[in-house]
């Protein structure tokens, strides 16, 4: 683990002023924030300050702007790709104090929350007003996080990613000015969309310090299965085919025989060791059973099992629940490895390939490397599981990795449908998109942030 | 009219040798690129340039710096807020003759199509595909244009906006290099959202050359109707309900009693002279049957009359053509009038509240004002049919427009749902937003055209 430079003693001492025990550099708090799920090294920061509101937020950016000491955002920590990491040091500003939900507007079908608040904190605030918030990347992740790195998960593929649910966020910018992007009507034309700027940022180019995001009707009916297929062809074809006969369907998750292997020992399941696919319905009870009818059929086609139902909320939430635990269940596998976890999104006609020539590398490494996908948006995670201290490991994932970008590349797909760059994929970056767009990135980002504090190294070095 | 400086000789020797008769120096051209549909003065080019390919626009673009000339992206016109008005000469760039459709990828529901191709072009060539693209602003705008202006319309309350249906663009930045935003899947963490940057920049950080849209499976079935309310309230109270309780209207149109005039004299309809809603129901047979059985309650409870159907293919253009043309229609109400067109966009819960107090205003002011709106977005349009060559009547509507952009304003609403920013709104884009965040698109317009040359004048002052 490197060590950061000390901060510079004045900024100690206006930042103890500011926050007194909320500013803490404690080795191990230290320690603790400077490491996320990734695999690479710890990078701690020298210092941790907790804020409480945005006058706090605009008071920290300033101080470290003025002593051009950067400034790392901090949710849940539960980032895959490094994006917490204290690359040059600095202050880490954790805002999950900051969790209060502001405002919850019914009748428009909006909240507005800080940063800090989780998605199944927002939901249970959510329980008697039969709306929710649908965006669930597995993690409990605060909403701050999920805007900045523009997270979506399991049933993005009928409500969308943050890029489509938030309305607005209110920002502190590099230079200490507090921005509201937009007003909370569901759609504007005023202006260069802000909110889309930074939804995705990943903490460069200012820190969130409210979001106010949509929300959905709770469906009057919802219904989840499990069903298993003979191949990973025939599970991804039903995929494909339920997509593009526009079944409005909530979830359609891949899990492959590695994944099912885990899940069943973590979550006590007992499927077959076979392709899956996890679905759920969501509609009016006629409309519910009308989805289910075609989609049944259609997985009776590709050699599909009766769909396994789920019928109490109960029932669901074990289903789900062990779907989610799928990360940690895998790691279990394999007794103290770490994982290196791919991210890539094609186009959906090319998904069945993509999938099946993934497979047959995976299974030609010898790796354990169980697949699981989001695959009613051409989105899937290959989680390899390698001996951390085992360089010729880490190096054969990577090498794996590159594989599979470069394949989906090539299939006009990108390497991260979901996790984002942060310290991992910066490479991958410029192989999808080129130097050109990259480089008028970087121009923003310099525009915005031309002392390179916030967050600095992450989506590209500077 | 003010007449433009005339260009450089080296310049107008390179485009000429570029374009050989596609650049035109004719008055007659030039003042036709010199107006749209707004109100302001025709401010028209000192040269127009047809483009045919992204090279050619590279190239165009990169002559316009050398020479320090302004350049004026161009598409079907029809523009209602000043947006391709020649505010400092130069060139426009018309891109109309750019009309190709790329590819369609049916499996993958996505048409890739250069920036003049029409919505109703693309529309046409998705015929036997079982396809359509949704978004439908009422003109036949160029799929170019309605990303920069980030275009929504009568069908965005269930398909979503340009903002939620562009997959990638391919763009000429000031510098002259062609990029791509983004590749073609269905979603992506990979950097800035460089997309939704271009997708309402109104032409003011490059040209766009290439677009990739979503497509949308046609529903199996399709029903519109009419209904008539005894009072605006009425309407839009229904409105306000359907969306509450998450039917998945297609469509949902607000023609109060005056724009009702106008259509029936335009289209012969025949409809009485009150408030109606004008409803789209798109889904499976049993589905649209749930949809309309929940409307049609919610309308009998705000007194509503019993829905009038368009039955037929024919009839449903015929209705949807008519509210189409309310624009056209209204102009009748006043031979020789110009128009002074709002845009506001509310939360719903306060849209009752604005289209009524909005309604009161009008009444008092003596203007002939029909008043359409996409109202399960919460946005409308009040027509306001002025002498163009009376200040007095231009000054009362701006007024009025002043008016309701502050009522939108206080309901935490915005100045414009979805024509832009153009010459027209610019202060109110500073009310809206405050300086900072204007001050934040200003850096970034700064950072990628520093010279100013596109479309310069647009969204605010340099």
């Amino acid at each position: 683990m490197t060590q950061p430079n000390p901060l510079p003693p004045l900024l100690l001492a206006g930042l103890t002023r500011l926050l007194g025990e909320r500013l803490s550099t404690s080795a191990a708090v230290c320690a603790h924030h400077g490491r996320d799920e990734s695999i690479f090294e710890a990078m701690p920061p020298a210092a941790v300050a907790y804020a409480h509101n945005a006058f706090e937020v605009v008071a920290i950016v300033n101080l470290c702007r003025e002593h051009r000491v950067p400034l790392v955002p901090y949710g849940a920590g539960s980032s895959l790709e490094g994006h917490t990491l204290a690359t040059r040091g600095g202050i880490t500003l954790n805002l999950q104090q900051m969790d209060q939900v502001i405002a919850i507007h019914d009748e428009d079908q909006t909240a507005t929350v800080q940063p800090g608040v989780t998605r199944k904190q927002l939901n249970a605030a959510l329980r008697d007003k039969g709306l929710f918030f649908p965006i669930d990347p597995g993690a409990d992740a605060t909403i701050g996080g999920m805007c900045a790195t523009r997270a979506s998960g399991t049933n993005a593929v009928r409500y969308g990613t943050m890029r489509e649910n938030v309305i607005n966020l209110t920002v502190v910018t590099p230079d200490g000015q507090l921005i509201k992007t937009s007003r909370r009507a569901r759609k504007s034309a005023a202006g260069y969309d802000l909110t889309r700027l930074f939804v995705g940022s990943e903490g460069t180019l200012g820190v969130i310090v409210e979001a106010t995001v949509k929300l959905h009707p709770l469906p009057e009916s919802i219904s989840a299965a499990v069903c298993a297929f003979p191949s990973i062809d025939a599970a991804v074809l039903a995929v494909v085919q339920t997509i593009q006969v526009g079944v409005p369907i909530a979830r359609c998750e891949f899990v492959d025989p590695v994944a099912v292997r885990a899940i069943n020992a973590h979550s006590k399941t007992g499927l077959p060791e076979r392709p899956h696919l996890f679905f759920e319905f969501h509609g009016s009870d006629a409309g519910v059973r009308e989805q289910i009818e075609l989609v049944q059929a259609i997985a009776d086609e590709q050699g599909g099992e009766s769909f396994q139902w789920a019928h109490t909320p109960e029932e669901r939430t074990r289903l789900w629940e062990a779907r989610h635990n799928v990360y940690f269940a895998a790691l279990q596998l394999r007794p103290g490895c770490r994982s290196v976890v791919t991210d890539v999104c094609v186009p959906i006609s090319r998904l069945a390939d993509c999938v099946n020539q993934t497979a047959a590398d995976m299974q030609k490494s010898g790796l354990i490397a169980p697949m699981v996908g989001h695959v009613g948006d051409g989105n899937f995670h290959v989680q390899m599981l390698v001996d951390g201290d085992s360089a010729q490991e880490v190096e054969q994932a990577e090498a794996l990795n590159a594989r599979l970008v470069a394949r989906a590349l090539a299939m006009d797909g990108t390497c991260t449908g979901e996790h984002g760059i942060g310290l991992h994929k910066q490479g991958f970056l410029l192989d999808e998109l080129g130097d050109a767009p990259v480089a008028l990135m970087r121009q923003i980002k310099r525009a915005v942030d031309p002392h390179n504090l916030m967050n600095p190294g992450k989506i590209f070095a500077f």
